[in-house]
């Protein structure tokens, strides 16, 4: 199209040179080759690819798609922001919360997406953010790599066109997670966090088993049928509940899609609770890879009250998923190499503190017992209660060893009450 | 692109006529024509642009871009979810939030969106959602429109590319609100909201006063400059505060990014709080709009501790805003009308409330009296305390005439409060 519209201005150009000398002719010819430049600007169809960037640097220039990110190091807010680099996130169902999440990544400069889903982009998904009209037919997976690639050629992107709740589906998923081509993490799979965007029970309990059975953090979400509600949580095998635990609290109540449809009825859905839902997820995902703030273990979103429960959730000992009951073992059989850590981690910090004592020199061996001292001196007498300015990432999940199955229940009892709690909302 | 082109043939329509007769002008005015044609038909017959849809159906077919949105009437969440197609809404500033809001509101269907911003796209634009690299240098209103008339070519976009702090700029604000052309609004303008996404103060007291001045509501949105909080309000004339009359809580220090630029400094900025902002910015005006659960008058989003403030501010008595103080000054006036229609409203509930008596012969003249009946009658007793079921959707403001300045700058108070507890809040 641009050589076209290069063409018709040549043409005017031709056409004013053989013109008669008149104000009248001359304005209209000026209007007419700004609107044909206008056009050019807006049909610049050949995608202006930007290079690859080697080094993400923080120098303020318009050219600079990282500037505005590195200043969150400035800003005290994120103390090594470039390691977004290093890490692997899979995304599994590109729908319309995965696909904002793959955006929202891709667009923070994360070193490897995964994208798995298995089905085509369709007119009556323009109701949700990310694909276009001109997508429609496409696998989604391609329709987003297509759309994130060009956003940033810097992230690695995998695309996965497969169910993983079929049989083969599930094993190219687990090789795929297991794969460490790009690196390896501690808990040795080859991504550091699974993000769980289905729409469906039978492909969250698959990633569920999945995550169990490869001890892989993950982070669940979903919105509800009536469009008006949504949840994140964020799953660590071992220490926090997994999805056979205890059932999810607001979730799409577990009727696949494609069975809704054949019946003529479907879902609703809203770009703005999907985007909301999108950016508290992914804004979780960063908070956990790059450590800063505190990663919700849980939130909910009320849409119509703008009401956003938290909560937290311990395994249940008695879960039906087995892959789920080892890795509560090995997190309780780790409870001593833990405290130990968290011994030295205080014990630096005492050391530290004792430090604070002005007077090295002390020839009467005089000592003044000091604030810091003493805090550092008295905290390591619990390996529970941490002392103060040190917070637990995620709830800790060591109690559940010694209570009975009586007291682990009342956190399902818990549940129950913030369900009636939420339906009591949703009723007034 | 199609207005365009059809522009581009009146020009040359008229250039023609005002020419003199020769060959070789005619020659070349035959060719440009039929390049323009060529133009008009390669634009139509772009891969995947759908054709106008006439009526949203609630079909659930793969085709129908509007299945999903349309569900919500079948959910019962929304009553008419069509009527979104009569609304027209202003969004000033086409950035992070802007952009994404305007987005959201077009896979919605709504009937006309009126865009203004001066600024171009930038590469360092690129770490927020919605524009594409190779947008940079086209200026964002431009655009957006090229994006969004792909996404939906339902929504009638108007695009002001102007600074509405500049004089000139500010007057075609104003007439494009007064606009009526595509519908009129109760208050006389041409929109039924506007929403101000613009990232500095300057700008927000432009709209603040142009809203003041044409008793347009609107909501306010911003994110601070270290990308992890976020804010959106509702902002009614004369009936909630204004944005002069109490500075905002959560919201960029109000210094212009251009001038921090210059320095080689720049705000931090994140595609996840971002578009958190703008879903519960959008999500707060289809509320708004369409009238479903609850508008929040404010509400605050703190990424680190996933916590969400929620207040109302009621307009202040000494706001140095002569528009906000009219507008006060009217809705005190209008005081006595709107307890009339509540008083009318409440009656019209509770004659239904004595249609639930089931003898409707009554030989004795035997009356029981009703709950439903003494809920009725019961309510109109007091104007302020409404009955149950009735909620304000809106915090009212009636009382400020009978308050004493003393007690006016309670609610003054009150948001020092809990800026000191957002402020305990981030230095935990």
């Amino acid at each position: 199209m641009e050589v076209e519209l290069k063409e018709i201005l040549n043409d005017l150009d031709v056409l004013k040179r053989s013109l008669p000398d008149s104000t009248h002719n001359d304005s209209i010819m000026i209007k007419l080759q700004q609107r044909v430049e206008h056009l050019k600007n807006l049909a610049k169809s050949e995608p202006g690819r930007r290079s690859k960037v080697k080094d993400m640097s923080a120098e303020v220039v318009d050219s600079n798609p990282y500037s505005r990110l590195m200043a969150l190091q400035r800003m005290g807010i994120v103390k090594n922001y470039e390691r977004i680099r290093e890490f692997s996130v899979a995304i599994v169902g590109i729908g319309g919360v995965g696909s904002v999440a793959a955006e929202m990544l891709t667009r923070c400069g994360i070193g490897r997406l995964l994208l798995y889903d298995y089905d085509t982009v369709e007119l009556a998904n323009m109701n949700r953010l990310f694909f276009r009209p001109e997508q429609v037919g496409m696998t989604k997976t391609d329709a987003a790599v297509q759309t994130l690639s060009d956003i940033n050629p810097d992230v690695v992107l995998e695309s996965y066109t497969l169910n993983i709740t079929t049989m083969e589906g599930f094993e190219t998923f687990m090789a795929s997670l297991k794969n460490q081509n790009f690196s390896s993490t501690k808990n040795g799979t080859g991504v550091d966090l699974v993000l769980s965007c289905v729409d469906n029970y039978e492909a969250r309990m698959v990633v569920n088993q999945a995550c169990n059975e490869l001890s892989q953090t993950w982070m669940e979400s979903g919105v509800s049928e009536d469009a008006v509600s949504g949840h994140i949580q964020l799953l660590v095998p071992g220490e926090s509940a997994c999805f056979a635990c205890a059932p999810p609290l607001v979730v799409a109540s577990g009727v696949d899609e494609r069975t809704l449809k054949r019946e003529g009825v479907c879902a609703a859905s809203l770009p703005t609770t999907m985007g909301v839902v999108a950016g508290l997820l992914v804004q979780n995902t960063l908070k956990y890879l790059l450590q800063f703030g505190q990663v919700s273990p849980y939130l909910g979103y009320n849409a119509l009250k703008d009401f956003f429960p938290t909560m937290e959730m311990k395994p249940n000992p008695q879960c039906s998923n087995l892959a789920c009951l080892e890795r509560q073992k090995e997190y309780a059989l780790a409870k001593p190499a833990r405290d130990a850590a968290a011994k030295a981690k205080m014990e630096s910090e005492a050391s530290v503190a004792i430090e604070c004592a002005v007077h090295l020199d002390n020839e009467w061996n005089i000592s003044v017992v000091d604030d810091c001292e003493i805090e550092g001196k008295d905290a390591p007498s619990s390996s529970d209660t941490l002392p103060v300015g040190l917070v637990r990432e995620l709830p800790s999940a060591d109690e559940f060893q010694n209570t009975s199955v009586g007291e682990a229940s009342t956190s399902v009892d818990d549940l129950e009450e913030l369900r009636k709690q939420l339906e009591a909302l949703n009723a007034e």
